[in-house]
């Protein structure tokens, strides 16, 4: 039972034909535990992530390095029979192939589910779409924003009385890439046992709703369509519960403070630290309704505090005292972030081309997950230590295939 | 390799001491997948999140019919000698135990890592925080809305000039709970092999990161702290590119349309779907840098047809024609729509105290995993079976247990 020294998902090959990101954040999170990730890319350019974020359009984004890292690269032109001929090989030795290319993609290149799993009935095909088969919109394009919109986050996001607004985090990409992890590893959990095959599909706004259990768990309760709440929560108002004013003042100086609804012990805590004690038996806030119908009052006593005092400050000194309390860090903050940085939630990789480049590795903590970081690939990197440990080529059949334009 | 009618974690046990929606969203993405889920409530009250969110404070809300589904429940007081070692007993046993308790619980109640490994070696022992051991803050309480003010999700949601907004979705919670599940699936898959058990952990703060990383490789790019964009990219600017107001005018009558900056072909899309074929010459748009700085003048070309039409006729008009574009559903146009209620998105469960329940399932379809859904438990439902299955106890030993108020 001792740990191995080994990555969890040591020994599991995957055949990549993910883009941008919402297939890539899947694979990654598989390389991440060790998983070995193979993509599969256009001679020309390759995964239109490389570069469409990328200042200059010739070296690799730092969009791109986030969410390849870990993986491996080749080329293939899929139009060529001999392209064809070569993934087909490649996907008989792989556990999963799983792509995100626009619907109808992958079945005009002759690698759709029924072509792959004839070769290899182990095969855990997955698929990830902006719309679900089946669905109205299953041949309509997507995007990030395109599954936020039609996933509901956008509706529940932004002031009550204003517009939608979309959530800055794009949960319609990694989010549904986090999901589609999920079903790939319980599968290939059965598949250890089994050696069967699957086939995995996730849309975009299918994942999205994922993500809005809690507004819909209000819904249930109210009947009606969960609305927008600024800064506040979607199930209903609490006092104090919301962003408080820090100094010095700039765009993300604030604090958080969210005060229970179940009774009243954060409330005498948040009194004690802002020196009114003497309001602990006031019985105009003695009870969470109250409170609640007194919100302007509550705010108009913590926000002298708080604005006497900077973000990290009020955070830690209702921290401290046990209230719920969280300060607005921005992502420049969290990129200079002693903690992140000594824990290895930010780690320098050195690329190729970009140099030492400082990214967001998998957050969680697994005593017996060994995977040494390592950078995005470059295009076709990998060509030669795939095509021959995978299907045994030679080196100068490697070579060939590169000069015939192959790979 | 043919399918065993099976669900993929067939056989998994999972000791479940999680509350509220962080760990209660991980456990419930492991039961969706067949594992044996097994809640270790406190007899009195059980699970927070069964009635702080209770309209009635008596009924389980559905908050926690929501994130509890396919899971058991059993009671035990673990602050009695006989519930503690009954516990332990039952952790011997299991492949996976979690917990997200405030920090510091768990080790009072005896129930460590150090103490379970060194009765179950074997022991998945998954903890989620709000804050990471090692953080300045590894003793703060946390709940969604602390992590995504710390994490980073709020800096970057909202408009341009306004304050920070928290993203309506719960991704503080779910959005930390799937990273969650998918380190412990890498380490199922692991133990499969070696028997070896690991000790997991994730922060709240920690895993929100995850989800800023579009925004993180902005500020790589840039060199400043990614910025909040409305409805629009925290990765900049572009045209068309947000939210058009459609008929009839409602809080969430938008259709999002969005054009690539790659080059000009969703564009003259867009313009022979308006009508505007000729201006796919016209200079001054011609682009997409010459689109983004004359958005004014775009979105006044775009709106009055957009006005025109329903978000979905909208949203259709432009799908088809192979322009991203999709409309702003809110929770109710989702919880109805006849495709998601068709695919089973959404499917009704019959709960013994509420009746008949609509609620949002797991929304990736795998071939091989045969899991029907059933309603979260009720407090203590699972009592007789899981001590007579998992510790071999009798029916008498098990009515003793309760005749003594240890369950």
């Amino acid at each position: 039972m001792s740990d191995n020294g080994l990555a969890a998902l040591h020994g599991v090959r995957v055949l990549d034909f993910t883009q941008f990101e919402a297939g890539p954040s899947c694979t990654e999170a598989l390389a991440w535990h060790g998983a070995e990730v193979v993509k599969v890319e256009n001679p020309i350019g390759g995964d239109p992530g490389r570069l469409s974020a990328s200042e200059d359009g010739k070296t690799d984004a730092y969009y791109f390095l986030e969410f390849n890292a870990n993986k491996k690269s080749i080329t293939l032109d899929l139009k060529s029979e001999r392209g064809l001929a070569t993934v087909k090989e490649l996907a008989k030795k792989a556990d999963v192939m799983i792509e995100n290319l626009a619907p109808g993609t992958i079945e005009r290149l002759g690698l759709g589910y029924e072509e792959i799993k004839a070769i290899n009935p182990g095969i855990i095909y997955t698929q990830i779409k902006g719309f679900a088969v089946g669905s109205p919109y299953e041949k309509f394009l997507s995007f990030d924003m395109i599954g936020q919109a039609t996933g509901g986050t956008m509706s529940i996001t932004g002031e009550a009385d204003g517009m939608p607004l979309k959530p800055g985090p794009t949960l319609g990409d990694t989010g549904t890439g986090m999901l589609a992890a999920i079903s790939i590893l319980s599968a290939l959990y059965k598949k250890k046992d089994t050696g069967e095959g699957q086939h995995i599909q996730l849309a975009m706004q299918d994942a999205m709703i994922q993500y809005c259990r809690t507004a819909l768990s209000a819904q249930s309760a109210t009947g009606k369509a969960a609305g927008r709440a600024g800064a506040g929560s979607v199930t209903g108002g609490n006092a104090p519960m919301g962003l408080y004013p820090c100094k010095p003042g700039g765009p993300n100086d604030y604090v958080y403070i969210y005060v229970t609804r179940a009774n009243n012990s954060h409330w005498h805590r948040v009194l004690e630290t802002i020196g009114r004690p003497d309001l602990i038996d006031d019985e105009r806030y003695d009870t969470p309704k109250k409170r609640a119908a007194a919100k302007p009052e509550i705010d108009a006593l913590l926000i002298p505090w708080t604005q006497a005092r900077t973000k990290e400050e009020a955070m830690v000194a209702l921290g401290e005292a046990k209230v719920p309390a969280g300060a607005v860090f921005d992502t420049m903050e969290l990129r200079e972030n002693p903690s992140l940085n000594e824990r290895g939630i930010f780690q320098t990789v050195d690329h190729p081309t970009r140099g030492p480049d400082k990214i967001p590795v998998w957050p969680v903590k697994a005593s017996g997950n060994h995977v040494p970081l390592k950078p995005a690939p470059l295009l076709g990197e990998h060509n030669e230590p795939v095509l021959t440990e995978w299907l045994g080529m030679s080196s100068s059949e490697v070579a060939e295939l590169k000069a015939s334009g192959v790979t």
